[in-house]
């Protein structure tokens, strides 16, 4: 019998990097599968930032962490090679959240098949939780008008730059935060973002002078970190502030305190936290909503391929450096 | 001729007490009116927080300071003394932002007659600035349902115990912060406040963990300082947190920052600053909405009595130091 791999989460996260020892490496026999069982071939695996929070058990959370001794959760893409399934058949193309697993056993339920005209690093860096992500709170809480200006942070990365490119399709003037030159070269000259801070090595405060001499109504943040309060600082009266990420923060052990609140009144500011899953009800809509932009050419994504499934342990602490250079995928 | 008093604002505030020094006390003849003009005899003067923000320049706040050498901006009530207007007849009375003035001639815009059924202390107490702000803010915003916990801070305070007392009415579980114990006595006592928080004097953390076991869904904001953080950190997932003053924080040079963003993303919360001025267009809709509360029984007031122009001067400070007992109004 053929083997396969899979990991398993095996102990909480403190923090700091992710580690070889949270994990559990176990190889076994690839099964037979039963009636209406289909058995998938992952091909490709989706890292996420949000993974880093789901590793971790928080009573307030927006999904049940992963359990101590369960196969890491993920997304992914893979490819049926045996069904007794009425809806699928070998060499079908199917995704969902297949888990850290080379294989999978599954009676089909929260897997789709993928459209044919969509290929697998496509599916996963713009129409999963990417794309849904940056649609959802682009336009479900950040109510963006053409000629208004939004700084992104973390704009080089798999929401960030579709907000940045969402953005500037509608006519917004579009300011991306990122983290070294490269990203800043990539989201002004291929993306198309108006402009770009390197919040490493800019004086913050002076650039965002300069790029937004209007003032801030939308700021879609991303990362947390120093950005935040400059760009707090600049919001125009009726901003919007849109929190989808703080993965700058999430290793601290203290994270560091936010802005004071007086200018929430003073410019009637709205900062609304969201995740996902809150709005899986609506992804027939935020789809609707996305695919034309991408149908147009509005959009444009860049792959970061790591190879193997093993790579995807060290591959969350990409998160943490910024190193990854687009959509973080693993190839199986 | 007769007399009569007005206080001009001569110099912007700096952070402390206010002082005499920032006014300017002028005596005047009281001038003969024009045709189509009134004369109205100020009789009641509302003192309201937002009035320290009014003394001072800010290119972002929600209405233009007071000018230099302008009439001190409030609101209040009077009495027709004289009319040339076809509207208006002597004995009238009129509401409207008299400005600290014992008379003040107009041609009757921003000017509106009282109900006959409506005294001046309920006018300014309840079905002016601190009505309208906390229906506005708890309905516009809050997103009230029964069964929720709601804490209110400044909870003695002209909004704060309006707030509590229309969230008690609609069958919400309501914790009050106040600075001392008569004014938590009369929120338990008289206005029915579920449970009471001296900040001074209590343990608040543990004080919460013990009114609101179940988390917090609504946190309406008056104050700021230091209960902000504790309330924060209790609140539930989809928490609405509406932020309608700061007061404890106006004064400081260097405001306290606030707390880290990273539970908006994990419970999702929303946060919303908000200033009465922007929907002074809603005011019929507030007023609907309000008035059966009163007509009903369910809001109780107390007023705080100044007598006499210059005790508007000190009696500011009164927000500062949460001396007041109820609607501050000044007598003339």
């Amino acid at each position: 019998m053929a083997s396969y791999t899979s990991i398993h989460l095996a102990a909480r996260p403190t923090p700091g990097p992710i580690t070889k020892d949270l994990f559990d490496v176990r190889t076994q026999e690839i099964p037979e599968i039963g009636p209406g069982e289909i058995l998938v071939k992952q091909t490709h695996m989706s890292l996420d930032p949000a993974m880093i929070g789901w590793m971790s058990p928080d009573p307030e959370s927006y999904i049940p962490p992963v359990g101590i001794g369960d196969i890491m959760r993920s997304s992914g893409v893979g490819t049926v090679v045996a069904s007794h399934h009425p809806d699928f058949v070998v060499e079908d193309q199917v995704r969902g959240m297949l888990g850290w697993s080379e294989y999978l056993v599954s009676q089909g339920e929260g897997l789709s098949k993928l459209r044919p005209e969509l290929d697998a690093e496509t599916v996963l860096s713009v129409f999963a939780l990417p794309g849904l992500t940056a649609t959802q709170g682009l336009y479900g809480f950040g109510d963006p008008k053409p000629g208004e200006t939004i700084v992104v942070s973390g704009a080089a990365g798999s929401v960030g730059s579709l907000v940045g490119q969402l953005a500037k399709a509608d006519g917004l003037h579009v300011i991306g935060v990122a983290g070294d030159e490269e990203k800043c070269q990539w989201i002004k000259e291929e993306l198309g973002f108006d402009g770009a801070i390197n919040y490493k090595t800019d004086d913050i405060e002076a650039r965002l002078a300069e790029l937004a001499p209007n003032g801030v109504d939308i700021y879609f943040e991303n990362t947390g970190g120093p950005v935040q309060q400059h760009v707090f600082d600049r919001m125009n009266a009726h901003g919007r502030i849109v929190v989808c990420g703080m993965i700058a923060d999430y290793t601290s052990q203290q994270p560091a305190p936010g802005p004071n609140w007086i200018p929430l009144i003073k410019k009637r500011i709205t900062i609304r936290g969201f995740a996902m899953p809150d709005h899986f009800d609506d992804v027939p809509a935020l789809l609707d909503k996305l695919t034309p932009y991408v149908m147009a050419g509005k959009i444009k994504y860049r792959t970061h391929i790591l190879h193997g499934l093993e790579s995807s342990i060290d591959g969350l602490n990409l998160f943490f450096t910024g190193e990854n250079r687009g959509k973080l995928i693993v190839k199986l």
